[in-house]
């Protein structure tokens, strides 16, 4: 991965190379693991503090001389999934995949989540998700996801409103998800 | 417990009446009980977003057809176990009981969570310990953690220090461990 950068092509050569590498390595990758490379990536440079929080797991029964888990269910989530500390603020957020081309069905976030989504923006965190739509990944703010529902009787949101409304984060070679660069654009202009 | 406040005893009354239920109901809680009462309060009134991370668990197998996770074990923690946001601000911290009367041993402590602490302390977190020592509890702050580990070889942190140098948190009716109110004291003086 570095090695390509090294080679130092004339720079249009190098651009192209880069592409096809970074197509490459995308494919098939899911959203969570691109994020999470990408968060691993921003603790390295000390950049951000951002984990994946773990998958909330209800405990039955313990082996203990085996130290094993033997009976555990999955529960419900009542957050997002990703949260930690970006230029001293506190970000939180959720990263979801679309499945089908046309919209992002909103079925896809809980109840719960739409709760804490209001509460934390009241305290001033940095909110949004993360949505994966034909392969192209765009920054849907906190904000603009009330409003989208508040003032919309649609059960989805349209392809279309990611293209006019929210930034599309683009990839590239490290991280492959640069989201904290939308971030700057949309949170921190020009500082 | 609501109730109590309502019955408006004349005030030193109303004060020892409230102790007793106090200790009554404190009797036997874990520190992390209290913790998430006091988290669930807060968020009940709108004070603050905090919440514990849920442990982190490696999953083996899981039985679909009923949903069941059937071979799992616990993973280590990286990170301190709660996290959120408060009056604006990145908050993140770890709750510790000392089984020791004397002094709370460092080895509670993973080497993997110092890192944590300094990462976030660097990116302008509030991050500490609340620390159960005899039935009192303390909240020692990140760097004063990390001047004790840098200027000392104790293993451990003598019952004096926290005396001396932490703020201790008074249990009082709702929530019983109102932990933010010291942190208003030690990071939002006079705010």
């Amino acid at each position: 991965m570095v090695s390509v950068i090294k080679l130092n092509y004339p720079l249009k050569t190098r651009a192209k190379y880069e592409k096809s590498v970074v197509d490459y390595r995308n494919r098939g990758m899911s959203l969570e693991s691109l994020i999470n490379r990408a968060n691993e990536y921003y603790l390295e440079e000390d950049v951000a503090v951002i984990y994946k929080k773990p998958t909330p797991i209800g405990i039955i029964d313990v082996d203990y001389s085996r130290n094993k888990i033997t009976n555990a269910y999955f529960k419900d989530k009542s957050t997002f999934d990703y949260n930690g500390i970006y230029r001293g603020k506190y970000i939180d957020f959720e990263a979801k995949e679309s499945h089908s081309k046309t919209s992002f069905p909103l079925s896809n976030i809980h109840k719960h989540q739409f709760t804490h989504l209001r509460q934390i923006l009241k305290h001033g965190a940095i909110s949004f998700l993360i949505v994966n739509i034909r392969n192209e990944y765009y920054l849907l703010k906190g904000e603009d996801l009330i409003d989208f529902i508040s003032s919309n009787t649609r059960k989805s949101i349209p392809y279309d409103f990611f293209r006019e409304n929210c930034v599309r984060i683009e990839e590239k070679l490290r991280p492959t998800l640069d989201y904290l660069k939308v971030v700057d654009v949309v949170y921190f202009k020009g500082e």
